[in-house]
């Protein structure tokens, strides 16, 4: 059973009053959640406004997203585009919360990445690596530090009083930003972008690797490129990407033998406790625990 | 003041228990309401699936299309894929709803309009024009029957007891379905069809009308077409769709002399009565007046 599955069978074991549907918001529009009961089931995901929703409704109205698992259910799916840095639903109205892999998405590059003379601290990487100092490391943290309480304090006000929170984050073992299990995949995108910027030549197509690995290397890449390309192709423009990666799948495909190290997730589960319930009208806040 | 402004000043009248949040339901994606009051207003979009919601958020995302006359009121804005001659939402949960020159609009194309012996009975036409015989009025009749008792009822589950629903339609001063008030569109793009399948010259350019004419038919036929290409298109294919249009708007403008007729529309303002509120449990159904 899923940490989500455990989420929502919780979630009705408790005291909802004039609970007439259940309000679930997907930040970052993974699947959906399923729940077997006879009330309702709406569901919002969310997105940023540029993302392309039209693929999504395409996709639900064939109704594999939703309600497999038991098709009494009846669902109702919106689409939500919004920063969920910032408030997206009223106040009170989400009964669960669900964000898979989305949270760590900062909202701006961090502040302070440049010297007081205007030189780049981060040259030519938009990540933590080996080779960025202290302070960039500092401005990495402060940024998210920032993003992450605007995150708890829009949905602390969207959520209903006992509303539950599945947050799954990337994490790390290490307590080094800059280690390989952490950079991995910016690593060789940012080869990718060197070779790509040095003219080099094409990889030799008659050394093709072997078909197999080919393809579990084309399905990594395909993976990457559908969470970077936003990103990467604001920045360089979006001409070039078929390029890019192409050059990025070939660099994956050749990595495949040093092997991709293993990943670690942080997985928060939260109840919203909110003094008001115990003590109305004393002017109290919701807090997470 | 607007019928559907009128219809929120009701709607903030009248009581509603639990009122956080002011649920509106705007069903074709035409602008949507506003009001100035101290709750929160909960907004949803809903057009079919395979419709333009990407250009849809974007544009919301420069805030130009809620809240331009009272910005102290926090609006959220959900897009909802889906057919409006089905549920879309869940029950008790609408306020307000509003629809614009949508409801007229078919769920299907009308079943008998071939013979018993499969011949088609409004042969060359997709509406009903002057030579259609009075089997081919009767199933587009029974088919509007058939729909718009599906979507009252949608509806009418959907809303909350005292709810309101503001509907405009397009309306006719004459009994004749096929008197050139009703058609007039539809003719215009008839006559382009078979211009086209005819291969007929082009429009002799050095003939170009007067450029105030040209750009009023030019607005005109990208009107029409923001409404009728996806019906025209599946029948013929994508790939004609900018030679159709182009064609039709020389109708249009050449048209322009002949004037279109004035059109009458039909405004519906209704409010769900629920016996439930006054007898409970005897289960009744509610009812729209």
């Amino acid at each position: 059973m899923s940490v989500l599955e455990i989420a929502v069978e919780t979630l009705f074991s408790k005291d909802f009053h004039l609970l007439q549907a259940l309000n679930a918001a997907d930040l970052g529009c993974v699947a959906s959640p399923n729940t077997c009961e006879t009330l309702e089931l709406q569901v919002y995901l969310n997105d940023l406004p540029g993302n392309d929703f039209n693929t999504l409704f395409k996709g639900l109205s064939s109704k594999d997203v939703v309600g497999n698992k038991c098709e009494e259910v009846s669902s109702y799916v919106m689409g939500v585009p919004g920063s969920f840095h910032g408030r997206l639903f009223p106040g009170n109205s989400l009964h669960l919360v669900h964000s898979s892999y989305s949270v760590h998405w900062l909202s701006q590059a961090p502040k302070g990445l440049g010297s007081r003379e205007g030189l780049a601290l981060n040259k030519g990487k938009i990540y933590i690596s080996m080779t960025s100092p202290h302070v960039v490391r500092e401005a990495y943290l402060s940024q998210f530090h920032e993003d992450f309480t605007m995150f708890l304090n829009a949905r602390s006000q969207e959520a209903v009083p006992n509303g539950c929170m599945v947050l799954i984050l990337h994490g790390r073992k290490s307590s080094d930003p800059s280690k390989i299990e952490s950079c991995f995949t910016w690593e060789l995108l940012a080869i990718a972008i060197a070779e790509l910027a040095s003219q080099g030549l094409e990889l030799d197509s008659s050394h093709m690797q072997e078909k197999d690995k080919w393809v579990r290397g084309e399905k990594l890449a395909k993976a990457v490129r559908a969470f970077t390309e936003p990103i990467i192709s604001k920045q360089f423009g979006y001409e070039i990407m078929n390029k890019l990666y192409d050059k990025f799948t070939h660099i994956v495909v050749s990595d495949l033998e040093a092997k991709k190290p293993k990943t670690t997730s942080i997985i928060l589960v939260l109840s919203k406790i909110c003094l008001l319930c115990f003590a109305a009208n004393f002017g109290t806040s919701p807090m997470w625990m």
